[in-house]
């Protein structure tokens, strides 16, 4: 609560329009919802710009629903990660407009308006290094478009045949922010973070052999990374990835 | 090098004012500077914005105060990181108005005009954890101001007396990006990013008793941040997070 | 078996009413019941003031239940962890009073009288980070309970909405200890930590994404907390949380 | 600040007796003392009944020096840990009643009325394993200590000689809280667990051969202990599980 | 892109044989298929000598098919790992003269011309520890094979009986590069290390109990050999290992 | 092969009761059955006193029972570890006196006379901590009995309890040596090494929460023991410990 | 104590030789000598066979020449470990017969009649990898030495080059016991564990590069072994590898 | 021994040329040379066409020096690495012709004959990411060169500037083998074997910020590596890299 509020509540105080207890209420009030088994944070657009998002793991098919359900009535976008096929058939019995996207494992509800990316916004430029790493890609994809971020994709463009990267290079000097997602040894972060002049978001993936240790290595490869720029989530994190490059891409208003 | 300087190149060999065997040299041709030892990388600031940084880490003292020289002459800008005394001394017998930082062990050097922050950049918000972790701060500020972003200073606010961080909020909500400095449990990087709504750049130290393990304990709580929109570098790793805050502070023209 | 029991035995001896043979005997006897495959502590309610828990991984069902049926018939109360519904039908086929909590997987028998919490016991606080934390959250509570402490639960106020957890301060400031149950980073038990002035419990979960390992991320998380007076058991053992935390409630008949 | 005092506040606006504009400034006020690199978390005696404890490590000794003044001006007791004999000597130039135990690397103050425990509080019994473990059961005295918790040692008790321990098993059962300090492979948490029906709080220790891998290996065993009641503390940090020991104390006021 | 390429193409433009636009579009051309999904690197046996092989892992079985059928077109032989056999019966549909090793998990297809080793390349010594380190031992030799390297193979030939592998030091002398595949402690590559004077190549397998940890012991105490002229691919990479063998045995046309 | 029989061979060449080039081919010669995928190893009992013993992980069920039959032809004793049911169908099938323990997942097969230990070996006694060790424990106790060494099982007596192990102090000390099976935090094998004057074989097991990481914490607490006389196995490496407990008890001919 | 000595006791109260009270402090009383910061178990001579070794790492060297003294004063052999030139010193001061291996680190005090091994031990083979494992090989040489065990050296035989091991076949086979210190990938223990019939105790050094981790991949190698009957103790644990090399040896006596 | 040699011998034996005894004795005979606490294996020239490499760490100088002396009077060429000045300083003295390089810490000594490279071999790449890797390549250089290889050096053109590489494109496609040298994340093994059609030897080194944990993100990697044809040593074994080259490199006579 900003001191501006505080300040207008003690007002109503001073001014005989609020009783003292109430305004302690008030003070003390927070915005959440109680679901027994959850409290949702609808202050949380307000704070963050963008609604809590619903990550279905671990969590029961018709709790997703009914959480996702409070969601859409006090949001302009929704979006649910991690979410099987059998949670997405609950949410659709309530929400009919949600759209799954079952590669990146998404559930997304958007109001009509919402659904074009903000023009204003500067682009994200998506880069994915093999095929095995598009469903965290597309993770990463559904969740800065929800945020209404333009996203521009490059998929597997891996090092093992730099001249696929290269190919592209004036695209990707044109976006505001860059994630890089990579599994195996994670080396194309670096080679994206020495090539441009903007935020590199990098997102490792658990995809490869043995010494992987399931992401750890591309992990470790891209908070090492010699190239300035870059900074890491976790792995598997594309909704990560997403999200940071969206709050980016909203600050390039020019 | 990017299609319209090709295109340039080749128009004037199609008009005969270039032979081609000097046009296949010039696209060749690369922009680094060979002192046998290092090839520095005088193209860098064209393409990343920011000419390379002189990483001192196991160089000999005169090998960086000449690194640093061939930098002056073209850039700017110069910034040395990981900078002990000695090193110091030499390169400020080469270049007197470079500026050491002793906490941050930077040296910077910095032509009059770039001495103010860029006003029109977004601001970056610093917040450190405790006092311990000062040093990494400090070359994380160093490295923002010298690309030109204004630098706000939150220090020693770390979440076992969460009411001095939460009296700055409103200062923290402000700011276009906050770089959060944390060693020993680093969960002030996941409080910070619940509470405001643009990205967050953390870095983890190594600051803390046995089961911080140099960083590692800060390092895996901030990538697996239960809050949206915080990014990670490397463990110490000041200079990455200023260097990533700047670009960020940079798109922020509003 | 304490000074004065042997100094029983020993003056029996010296009466004459107890052979130096069997005396022995009883010195070396030890109160465990043999079951070949399990050799039943039923000295331990004497001895740490609560029967002996069955943990019932890698156990076969019908073990469990002569266990369980064993343990009964010395104990006002019986706890078993780590149960599968197949392992609870065998329980409640010798013992049909036995009551299952399937999301905690606890089977718990007690009897009548103990089936009030000791009002004379100090409060357990119960806080946990997100929901998919619920399944550890209540084998802490069911542990807490049947030991006979007072549990309060705060389900579902991670750090990602801080003011959730502020908006319970003053509850929590009642409790004898708190019990903190979270996953992926694990942040808030260093903030719980710094807000209150009794023993935090912290609980790790083996919730979140791929650089949690596991739920190494939070333990390492907790046990580097910043914040004074918070101890850590294992990775997702609500049942070691549970147990600590009532005999600290036990010790506080203020 | 506590629902209470806010409505006090209010109360006072709304009889008049004080102005909308300073009632804000005082919610939002926070009790901290701003020395630049330090922010004094003065109000933490009140919210967790003991003054901030001044970490040394990474403090530059005048640093140290100046904190432990002004907490000294603040409070009735003041705990420095890891401290040098090159800070303690900057502070005792402030302060010349503090004490310095050399083994505990602690500096403290104690008020003349403070330096004898509360014989209200319930004892702490301290079990070390073997005599290198010294340095970090000192500091876990000294920390008990000075919050005012009477403390039994019982050094040099390890379980490869098993009967030592053994023999003081009257004098363990007799405390409200035992706290096990040990390294190598720390199976005394456990054995001392099993014999104990109030909370073992284990600290496990550096000390040992190759894999011991600076206390992981004693840590990971006390996390992972057969025996109920144990919780764990960070490697070598003999501070905290005095700190947690001396809560529970506290809190046994039988 | 080699200079020579580039100064003809410059060449055709100073003739005025190429308009600058199409020479600048030459330029930047890659040789690639885009699939959508997928960029073929069809440069790649230019390049490297052998055309991109498809690991398999994460892909769609059509999509495998796909990528298979359009890589037939373009070369005489082709390699997919870790393929099931539910990705073979789509790729057979499109290939029919393609054929499955199951033991290997690998789908190739060769020529007529192709499916004989090379006889002017050097010999490849295939070795391996236990029965259970076939499946990654196979893969080896079907890569080597595919790629033309004639292939000898040693199974079973473990330290535990070192009479096994003496028995054949004279033919394992006679190759030009030894492979050798080994699981739980991997000491098989030091003891062929210390043998041979020509390049070993290590591949380390997953199999074995416990502290084994899916093939990290057998990686570590590959990359630690005393012997020389040991290097290391990844834990059951056999590809890996039959590739690099592959290399060196075409360097060897004595 | 000894010196003695290279010397028998070389009298018999220089007596000319043997051909030079038959001599090299002996000398050479090893003592191994080759099936293809598996050299059985039948010089394995006169060189280590004991036939090879299959390790079923990895084969195929045909392959293991080829294997089976091939040692029973040269041996009196066979064992084969990890082996499931259908391993043991197959086996049961060419070699009807195959025995097999479920619990062990051991197929034994010893001649008549083989069948009880030899009373002039020492005994062993095989601690186990917990009812979930026990598959392990049963490994060790079938690989020792098969190498005839009398053995005496104390299960479940785990440090929790440490009352159980106590009472069995001088049946302990009545043995040659002593396996201790443990998994959680395996604190049982210190205590027992404080107890006992002949070599501890301690088993780390893999039972256990979270952060005892499939058994890395059991094993590194006994590698850490503080109690001499305690060298480690692989962890749930049953065999592994009745393995080198039988050679122990083979010396003890007292 | 022994169910015999208690029994005796116990008569002797019955026949009234004993008062009650005595008899249970005798019963109690447990054999250590306290000397405040160290409790010497004289007691372990008899429990184990040999009288507590001092570990010297982190005690003062006061401290040790104490301890040194008093158990010299009960035995015939005393041992110290881990002790530098400055112990030394000042146990020399107190107990002039001691002798010092600056090698192995180690202080030995032997009553003239123990100096020669006992001729009815089993012999023990000591076998290391390089030079480098000097200081781990010769702590565990004077370690088996002082308690009674004949030992045989063979340094310097790691597996590049192997023929420097089998040269020495013969006298491997001849001993009762082996041990094998290596660091590197620690390859040795499996191949002497497939040459010999005896138990093999394998002690892992961090002797070695970068990947070698502190002895951590020898140990993995070691633990992992393919050979049976090698069992492992800690890294440079020299001391501990002759514990038990001895207490082997002492059980044959063939 | 290879079967010409034994068959050779026994021929003599059969002619009456030699002796039973003399030919058991060559048979067995070893080709080493015994220091006592070293066993110098002069035969591992023949068998692996290098002799044995000196690796100096926990050598002492004088060792060094004599082992050193005796591989001088058997061999052309000698190398020692890891040498301090110290060391050097006790080789000099008694091999005056030694030539030392500080910077890879190599003590080289080389028959006038041996001091150019074999034209014959093919020619090693040696690239290298950056300066501070500078001390590793150089020792992969020592090494490669004296066994005879051509080397040629291409040193700072890590991925961050990725067209410093591309600009040695043409080179690096003739050489026989590339050894990359790199610290920090390693990213440029994956861009150059992507590049090349000949054999990768990657050397990961322990240049870089916290979360490179000494080289471990390196080498994680390398392994890891997305492009096929690379294979790696231990973390800052240039010796390794470059041993493993040189042996390439004379296979690639063509």
């Amino acid at each position: 609560m900003k001191r501006e509020q505080i300040l207008e509540i003690l007002n109503k105080v001073s001014s005989g329009n609020l009783e003292p207890e109430d305004a302690a209420n008030k003070i003390k009030q927070t915005a959440f919802e109680d679901l027994g088994y959850a409290k949702i944070d609808h202050h949380r657009s307000q704070r963050q710009g963008f609604p809590e998002v619903i990550y279905c793991q671990g969590k029961e098919p018709h709790q997703v629903a009914e959480i996702f359900q409070s969601l859409v009535k006090h949001n302009d976008n929704v979006l649910a990660t991690r979410a099987s096929d059998k949670i997405f058939n609950k949410v659709r019995h309530l929400i009919p407009q949600a759209r799954y996207n079952d590669l990146a494992r998404t559930i997304i509800y958007q109001k009509e308006a919402c659904k074009t990316p903000n023009s204003k916004y500067g682009k994200v430029a998506l880069v994915s290094a093999g095929t095995s790493d598009l469903a965290v890609a597309e993770e990463a994809f559904e969740t800065a478009q929800v945020m209404g971020a333009p996203v521009e994709k490059f998929y597997d463009v891996g090092v093992a045949g730099i001249h696929r990267l290269l190919n592209f290079y004036d695209q990707l000097t044109e976006a505001s922010c860059v994630i890089v997602v990579a599994g195996m040894e994670g080396a194309l972060a670096s080679v994206v973070g020495g090539l441009v002049d903007v935020p590199v978001i990098a997102c490792p993936t658990s995809i490869g052999y043995g010494a992987n240790f399931n992401g750890l290595s591309s992990m470790l490869t891209m908070l090492n990374s010699c190239a300035s720029g870059v900074s890491v989530v976790n792995i598997d994190n594309g909704f990560g990835a997403g999200y940071q490059a969206a709050l980016i891409s909203k600050l390039d208003t020019r």
